[in-house]
């Protein structure tokens, strides 16, 4: 056991040089020469600080991961906040050169099925393969190559890139193959080998290859964005075949967490909820993929989803999500709750959160890894329910109140600490 | 026991025609005659919908009280919210002769203690009684004709009156009494018999007499307001020795509500919060009393306690309370909250709350008493713990987290069902 | 003179039964009644009050108008508000008498061009006619019947019906016509002789035949809509023409008004506004017709022109209005203003604006008609510049500041009130 | 009077290592090197860019001040807004040199009548003096030396120190002398020369003695705090005598300058304010300073005047300001208004201002020193009433609408071009 510990574990980070990812890479950079404390992190919080030794070290892990722009993560996170900047540049200064070793380790990635606002960001040359079986190949060889030479003990993929339109070759797949599982393997194989280019809409899309390629190597796949990913069946399938883990979808950072922690509330007091409207306004690369329709359509869905599942009624609810260039990643929200109390008397609750969007999302990504490779030490494959707090749309989830969902997580560590 | 849930049990008011009980007054009019629903109504949630045989029904309750203040229910409810009326004309009058019935019914309540500004509002003809003793005797009498007349089986006492200044003769009490019974019980012989004017502010208070006027008698005292009332050594002591039961302090409505609430996800996100500002601004007759900083010093500290506690440390708090006519029972507060993320990165949430008070509070008041006989059936006596929830500042409460606070309310509820 | 104004004068209001409309309604009948005071009338307020005598009496009006819908005024005032009543009821039943009578005055109205969604709501049974010249002829002898029948001295004709789309057919006249009167009459004619059924979107719209139908018999139109009504040539050329007078367009009256406030302050104190967002969320029958894309965006486009003509260059702007039925007369607004100061220093100014829309429109309607009419004795004819303030969109307007506007109509009132 | 404009003009600044004096002189050198542009600057905006050669330009400035604290420059603008920076650091690197130079010149200043907690802060070694007197002939040698030293044209001094306490002495003179210069001169003189130390609470306050000392110069004194400063039977005396000009009080900055711009807004619409509420947060020195009751009650007065004068009318207002350390520098206020409109109705409006209070104020201090040159170059002396809208509180003002303030300065700006 001790030995295995002083190996360390790949992250491999899709989307490396986007703002989550480029923060949680100078995240870990500051946590591991100590110039940073443990704010933020879940992992590092109250309750869990007595049981520390039930987590890896932050020294444990190993940064690699993909991209499809040019640019570096120096850039991102020096302009990070636009005109408000959201990171100290002494910060950024101090691990400037880890941030240049890393973006010299990271490989192109692919587009398939991104459409097309992604793919115009596209402006690294990535290789042109006739069938997602090829780009799966390629992605495996890339991980792969990142494990051996620099003699990692397995893997955590997380996915951080832009979030992908609906995809209708996986709703097929899974409407088709229900929960056969020698059907659904079929399908699959189909899909993978069929001839599209990288810019055809019927392609399997990125984020479920890359979901793959680390599935079928025995590694855990973490889709922290609402793009299709590797969905429950396939996931629980390919855990079984492969013995690996995974767990999404999308980071629950800020407005969908206020949504999870405040809606218990509202149905624990019996109040009605008329209406909730949540507008949200932002400046980063992500609201310049989001102001494509068929991008936000996923997005929206995914934050709008949990009020009625915890509420156990559907309120009439808007939620937008609009590019404002001047506010950067600081992102804004407007939520107003217009709800009746006792004797039908109408009432309302208004909050504004002003977040940093990486700031709050790379944090995650470290825990998610942690408490990942905590799993892994442990034995545990499959989908990784305990970590349903962190996400806007977990998988599998029995409940989105927070609160419970965190006691899961709460119980989840404990049960680690004493070996059960 | 079907017997028994035939006979009507007492709802002892105080502070009958403040803007709480008159609300809930109306309110259990309404719910006994068909013409309100369930919202706003904790024992009425979705959580307890299958359950709801557990607990009395309404029609069980038959209420009384006590007063300082002329005036009348009608004319309370009638003007609640101000220039922005709180509650449907139509229900008020459909409920009209009910309220001039329990208006009847009323009688004088004492102001020991309660400070000058309480004093200055009492326009009832109070009896001037020369010890807190004569006091006690006499709202015994009171209460128990009550009983008698009506054949109730037996009683629930709920302070909602004014908020009293920090009251001195109960703490030296429990300063000089310590856990020893005996001597507990003998220092407030001796205080009950100090001859002392109802003016006098070395007198025993009136929330702590009417709570040993309740418990002596057996019955239930529940104190809403952050008033002294019945402490814990002086609670468990005559619990043991009458077989009573209680529970306080201070129902938590709006901002301290919203506190318990979002307070967790700072801790369990391991947000450092800098700095918790919360203005409050209202207008109703509490307003008036809190204007008074004597009377306001103990509120503050009641809506201002939580924080600390939950989050570990003490962040900087600011808790402001001020009379604004205009608002009427309308209280809006604003809180913002500033927060450190990963990193260091300084961020936001600010939010507002707009709530009628009186609407917030009955629910709860009518909660608290269905909760508390649903106790006395069981057998349950002592302090109610697991009523934490309602309350600011819980009595042994061993979280001020809402959601665990809640979860132990409804496993309550849920071993009720199971006959535990 | 003193006979004259001893005369009535007619207030013909289209769209009589909308929220507006019929506030204002109420409204004309408790200033006449002495019911109400002045708040909220531009023409009562603070600086005005030693100049009153200029403006004609209240008693001098005489209410009609049309409508498309059936329901009644009463129905309108009764339910403005939604679950939060807007009107005190005791002063809607003592005027309840009145409204009854103006609703029985009432006559059909047209939908021309009005789109499909506003077709819809439409449930009067209104005349079929083969060209708008029939509409038009019909509107007028609705009019002078009005006027004959009730002894008037002349009219003034204020359209409050919900938001037309744009309509291309005035564009065309517009754009072929330019300022050559000739033409544009003879253009004018041809479009209203041109059969068309009155569900084509072809169809001159509603709004320019009701403008029309009041200026060519020498009375004043008030366009409070943002519908295409009379544009600035038409307008002038019938002003000559008949000796009529008009204004408009798009009464101002939350959001707008605000902007209009504010934005000179930051053109003033030079701050360099990045971003503009305005969030406006209500549920009245409003929000249903703006609900439909086509008449939404002659609105979005009316609320969003005046920033960049008053800071002098255009930030980023975002404005929505969306549907949210809980919230009913009560509109309410977030704005979110991101700036830079001194140094480059970004700043932010956020407000929520919490208004009942028809308790806002509906004095200005009154003091509109007020004013018009004061204009009419002194004379004067042709665009009404003086009335800038109260438009969001003023037509021949030179500033949108709020400030020089209003000054312009208090030199007008004064400059009146000297004889000029 | 070409020659006269190559010649510098001193800027003489009290409390020049504060906040808004250090953003003021960094912000001086960034201009003269062209490293910043004018946003922030009243005259820098839009109205005035063809011009802006009635304005000296920014190269004719020479700064110099006092201070009673140790520090820098340099540490002020470096750690301006706490956690969060407000000024790009490589813009502070760029002007270091200049603030050293400028931080070299700074003299000890005085702290008579600026109460105990200024006291405390005061570290510089300040010389003791037995009577005000002694410390204006000081004060005055110290600013000679440096108008000589430099070959200055003449002096523009600004107060932007930390508010005072409210003064007895002067209001004592003011009191008795009335409007008769001559008592007024032989009051002031007897307390000039009164035996008090300088940490009498007796002694004629810091404020004044600058005003005093600049003024019987012939120079120019502008009070941007709400200090007692030069009065103004006293400024008016004191121009005439010495040929000097004075302005003040209060720079209106922040939620300040919102009241003045929206008040007018609901008295032109007729609103009526029944309750206007604003509270203040923020952790600055200032802060410090008004943490001090006795500094506090100078600057509400200030900040809570303008409503009623605005109105018409007095509506209950509440205005706190309070110290929150996380927030350095950033000013954020909370304002809720509730007005009723139309028929009664009640409704409301809340802002939330963040600014950061020393980038807000310092343009202006600029702006003044830049306009009252201007003003000694076109040889007009006294009351400076055209800067109203420049002031919290201005002296001699005729109205506190900020539109018609600003008309006022654009009128004197248009005049001073033509040769008025």
């Amino acid at each position: 056991m001790k030995k295995q510990n002083k190996e360390k574990t790949g992250l491999w980070l899709i989307g490396a040089r986007g703002g989550v990812a480029s923060t949680a890479i100078l995240g870990l950079s500051a946590l591991q020469a100590g110039k940073t404390d443990g704010t933020g992190l879940v992992t590092e919080n109250y309750d869990f600080k007595d049981v520390s030794s039930v987590f890896p070290a932050w020294s444990e892990f190993f940064v690699g991961g993909c991209e499809i722009r040019t640019g570096s993560i120096y850039d991102t996170v020096a302009t990070l906040g636009g005109i408000h900047p959201a990171i100290r540049s002494d910060l950024i200064q101090a691990c400037k050169r880890d941030l240049a070793a890393i973006d010299s380790r990271l490989v192109p990635g692919t587009i398939r099925g991104s459409g097309k606002c992604i793919a115009s960001l596209a402006d690294m040359d990535l290789p042109t393969e006739d069938a997602p079986a090829e780009t799966v190949a390629r992605l495996e060889s890339q991980m792969k190559a990142f494990v051996d030479q620099n003699g990692l003990s397995s893997l955590i993929v997380v996915n951080v890139s832009s979030t992908e339109p609906v995809n209708a070759a996986v709703q097929s797949i899974l409407e088709k193959g229900g929960n056969d599982g020698k059907k659904l393997n079929s399908l699959w194989d189909k899909a993978l080998n069929k001839k599209c280019s990288q810019s055809s809409e019927s392609s399997l899309p990125a984020s479920s290859l890359y979901g793959y390629a680390a599935m079928k190597n025995g590694w855990t796949f973490i889709n922290f964005t609402p793009s299709t990913g590797v969905p429950i069946p396939l996931g629980d399938l390919w855990s079984e075949q492969y013995g690996s883990a995974y767990m999404g979808f999308d980071g629950k950072t800020g407005e969908t967490l206020m949504k999870s922690v405040l809606a218990p509330m509202f149905r624990n007091r019996n109040f009605n909820v008329m209406s909730w409207v949540g507008h949200n306004i932002f400046g980063n690369l992500d609201a310049v993929v989001l102001d494509d329709p068929a991008n936000k359509s996923a997005k929206v869905a995914s934050k709008d989803r949990l009020l009625g599942e915890i509420l156990g009624y559907r309120p009439q609810t808007l939620v937008t999500i609009e590019r404002i260039n001047s506010l950067g990643d600081w992102k804004t929200a407007w939520d107003h709750i217009h709800f009746q109390g006792f004797l039908g008397t109408p009432m309302a609750l208004q909050f504004t959160w002003e977040g940093c969007d990486s700031i709050l999302a790379a944090p995650l990504v470290l825990d998610l890894s942690r408490l990942a490779l905590t799993a892994r030490r442990r034995g545990q494959t499959g989908r990784l329910d305990f970590l349903s707090s962190f996400f806007k749309s977990p998988q599998g989830a029995s409940t989105h109140d927070f609160a419970r969902q965190y006691l899961a997580l709460y119980d989840w560590v404990m049960g680690a600490e004493n070996g059960k």
